[in-house]
C-alpha cells in the first residue's frame, strides 16, 4: 500500500522548484511555471535522479533528456514503466504531469520498502517537454522515443519566444543531453502506465473517482502566418488595406465556429503582430491554432473547412490582399490504448473502489502515453480535476484522489507484471 | 528660391541615421526605423542642432526634447515656425515628418544665403515623438507644448514594449531633456506652418500636386484589455471557456464593421496575448484600438457602439465570462486650421502652380500642426504620396514634389510674416 501522505508531501515539496502565481494564502496555494529545460526543470530533474538513485534504481538519461529510473526484476527484460512529465505550462498547476511522476516515485518507494521483487524490471520515467509550451510540440520527447519525429528535428525545435534558443542548446545548457539513444528500439519498454489528472469536468460532474482511460482524442497544431501590407491607420481607406490583424480576427472567429459545428475544439494561445505600432496596420501576424476532435476524420474535416474559409477571407477584392500560410507544428492521431493495459487498470481500480466510482473515458489532452501506445501496450488512469480546470494555477485534485490514483497505478503495474 | 537638389540630398543623407528595411537596389531604396529617442533619433537631432547653429540660429531644447532653431527678424516677437518631426514608425519611410524638417532646414539655408531679413523671427522645429509609435501618444510633445497634457504625464509615458523605459528616462539618456519650458505660454510661437506628405491617395488620384490643408480628422487611441481564464485547450469544452483571444477577435471584427458603417476608420496595430502557449487558452490579451472620423460626433458614435458591442460579446452566458477594460491612450479632436494661414498657403501654392494643380484637403493623419493650431494660427501643405502609402518602408514622393512643397512652405511663411 502506498503512503498517501508522503506522496502529497513530496509532490508539494518538489513544487518549490518553479512555484508561481500565488492564488491563495496557504503554502501550497500557488501554481507552477516550470517550463521545459529551464533552471527550475533542471532542479526538479536533479532531485528525481538523486531520489531514484537512493532507492537503488539504475538511472539513464537519453538524447532528449528523458530520465529512466529502472528497478531490477526477477528476470531481465524491458521494464514495465510508470511515466509522466515534470514540466508545466507558463500558468500551470501542481498536478498536471507532476502527479504522474510523483506517483511513480511513491510506487518505487513502496516497492523498495516492502522489498517486493517484480517479475520484470519496473521503471519510473520523466519525459521531456510533454507540455509543448516552451518548445511547441507536445509529447516532444516521447514522440522521438516512439519514432514519430526525428531526433534532429526535435533538437532543432526553438523556444516559442526566441528562435535562437533550441531544445538541444537547452538540453546541453542544463546537462541533460544524455548518451542513451532516444528510441523505443534501442531503449525498449515492456509497457507504459500513467496516472494523470483528468483536466476536464467529466469525472467531477459524474461524482466518480477513477477514470479508466480508453484513449485520447486527435489534435493538430499549426502556426498560422498572415501577411499583409503595413500602412497608415489614418490615411488608408478601409478598402485599400491588406490588414493581416483584421484578417486574423476573422479567421479566428470562423475557425472557432467551424470546430464547434463539428463538436470539436479550437484554441489560439499564441498571437503576435508586427511591427507593433498603434497607428500602423501590421504587415504580419502569427498565431497558433490548436484543433481537436475525438475522431480523426472529423478533425480532418475541421482543418479542411478552416483552410477553405481562410482563403475566402483573404479574397477582399482590394488591390492588395493578405496571404495565409499554415506551418504544421504537431499532429497527434486519435489513440486507443491496449486492451491488456486497460484491463489491468480496470482490475486495479475495482480493487480500490466500487464499479460505480469508475468510468471509461477518452482523454481530451495528449499524454506521453499516447506516444508510447504506438510502440508498447499502454494504459492510463485519471482522477478528478476540481472544476475541470487545468493549465491554470488553481488546478486542484484532492490529496485522497491523488493517493487513490497512485495506488491504482502501482496495482495496475503489479497486475500487468504478474501476467 | 529653394535649392531642390540640396533639399533632397540632405533628406537622404540624414536618413542614414535609422535607415532600415531595404526594398530596392538603389542607395535610397530603404525605409526607416528611427523611433523617438533612440540612438538614431539622437544622431539626427545632433545633426539638426549643428546645422542650425552653423546657419546662425539660436537653438533651444525644451523639457520634452523639442528643438527650436530661431533665426532673428527685424523685430523681436514670437517666431513664425516651420515644424515637423524626425522620428519615424518602426516600418516607416523617408518622408513622413522628415520632409517637413528638411524643408524647414532648406528654407533656413535659403534665407541665410539670400541674407533676407524677415519682419519677425522665423523658426525651424523638430517636435519629439510625433508618431506615437514607441511611446503611444501621437504628437506627444506638441501636445505638452499646447497644454493638452501635462509634462509629468508625458514624461511618465512608457515604451510600448518595455514599461520600465519612459519618455523622461530616454530624453535624459540621449541628452535631450532641455531646460526651456515646454509651453506655448513660456516659449511662444507666432504661427506654425508644416509641409508633409499626404500619406493618402487623394492628391495622386486627382493628379494634383499641392494640398491646401483645411484641417485634420478626429481620432482616439485606446488600449483594450480583455481578461479571461487560462485553461486547457484540449479538455475545456467550448461552452466552459472564458477565452479573451476569441473575444478579442470578435471585438476587432465588430469594431471594424462599426467604423466602416459610419464612414470612419478602425485599426488594431499592437496585439499581445498571455501567457502565450499553444495549448492554453490565454488569460489576458491587450491590443490597441485606433478609431478615426472627420467629424467629432461620428467618432463619438463609433466609440459608443464599439463599447456596447464589446460588452455584448463578453455576455456568453457561460459560468465564467471575459471582461473588457478600455484604457484611453490619446484623443485628437477634429481640427480646422486658421483662415489666415490657409490663405497664406493658398497664395503660396498659386504662386508656384496652377489652381487646378491644388486642392483643399482634410488630413487623415494627425500632425504637430493639429496641436499648435489650438494655440496659434497654423497651416499645412501636402504633397502627393505614391500609391497613398505611408507608415511603410516604400513610402515615396518625387524629388520635384518635395522641392515644390518646400518652396510653398517658405513662400507661405514669407507671405504670413509680411502681413
Ligand atoms: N496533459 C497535457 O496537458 N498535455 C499537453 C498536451 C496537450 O495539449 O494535450
Ligand atoms: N503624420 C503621421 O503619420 N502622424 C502620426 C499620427 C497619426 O497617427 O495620425
Amino acid at each position: 500500500t502506498i503512503n498517501g501522505q508522503r506522496l502529497n508531501d513530496t509532490l508539494h515539496q518538489t513544487c518549490e522548484f518553479g512555484a508561481a502565481h500565488r492564488w491563495g494564502a496557504k503554502a501550497t496555494e500557488t501554481g507552477m511555471a516550470r517550463l521545459a529545460l529551464t533552471d527550475s526543470d533542471k532542479a526538479v530533474r536533479d532531485w528525481f535522479v538523486a531520489e531514484m538513485t537512493a532507492l537503488g534504481c539504475d538511472v539513464k538519461v537519453d538524447a532528449m533528456g528523458n530520465i529512466f529510473a529502472v528497478r531490477a526484476g526477477e528476470n531481465d527484460g524491458p521494464p514495465t514503466a510508470m511515466g509522466s512529465h515534470l514540466d508545466t505550462q507558463p500558468t500551470g498547476g501542481r498536478y498536471d504531469g507532476i502527479l504522474g511522476v510523483m506517483a511513480a516515485v511513491e510506487a518505487m518507494r513502496t516497492l523498495h520498502e516492502s522489498g517486493r521483487k517484480t517479475k520484470y524490471p519496473v521503471a519510473a520515467i520523466d519525459w521531456t517537454n510533454e507540455e509543448g509550451a516552451r518548445f511547441p510540440k507536445s509529447m516532444h520527447a516521447s514522440s522521438v522515443w516512439a519514432g514519430d519525429i526525428t531526433l534532429a528535428d526535435a533538437h532543432a525545435l526553438a523556444d516559442v519566444t526566441d528562435d535562437k534558443v533550441t531544445t538541444l542548446s537547452e538540453l546541453q545548457r542544463i546537462g541533460y543531453a544524455g548518451d542513451v539513444p532516444c528510441s523505443w528500439e534501442a531503449n525498449p519498454l515492456g509497457a507504459h502506465f500513467e496516472i494523470h489528472i483528468e483536466q476536464g469536468p467529466v469525472l467531477e460532474n459524474a461524482g466518480q473517482r477513477v477514470g479508466i482511460v480508453r484513449g485520447g482524442q486527435a489534435y493538430k497544431w499549426f502556426e498560422i502566418i498572415i501577411r499583409g501590407r503595413d500602412s497608415h491607420a489614418g490615411t488608408t481607406p478601409m478598402d485599400c488595406r491588406a490588414d493581416p490583424l483584421l484578417t486574423a480576427a476573422q479567421f479566428i472567429v470562423a475557425a472557432s465556429s467551424i470546430a464547434r459545428a463539428h463538436g470539436g475544439l479550437c484554441t489560439n494561445g499564441i498571437f503576435t503582430a508586427k511591427p507593433g505600432s498603434v497607428n500602423t496596420i501590421p504587415n504580419e501576424v502569427r498565431f497558433s491554432l490548436d484543433i481537436r476532435h475525438v475522431e480523426d476524420g472529423a478533425l480532418a474535416a475541421i482543418e479542411a473547412e478552416i483552410r477553405a474559409r481562410g482563403e475566402e477571407i483573404t479574397k477582399t477584392g482590394y488591390k492588395v490582399e493578405c496571404s495565409v500560410e499554415w506551418k504544421p507544428l504537431y499532429a497527434n492521431p486519435a489513440i486507443r490504448f491496449h486492451p491488456a493495459c486497460v484491463a489491468a487498470v480496470r482490475a486495479a481500480a475495482l480493487g480500490n473502489v466500487a464499479e460505480e466510482d469508475t468510468r471509461e473515458i477518452i482523454s481530451g489532452a495528449g499524454h506521453d502515453s499516447c506516444c508510447t501506445s504506438k510502440r508498447v501496450p499502454t494504459g492510463m488512469i485519471f482522477i478528478p480535476s476540481k472544476d475541470g480546470l487545468s493549465h491554470n494555477p488553481e488546478e486542484y485534485s484532492t490529496p485522497e484522489d491523488c493517493a487513490l490514483g497512485a495506488q491504482v497505478l502501482l496495482d495496475a503495474v503489479l497486475i500487468y507484471d504478474s501476467q
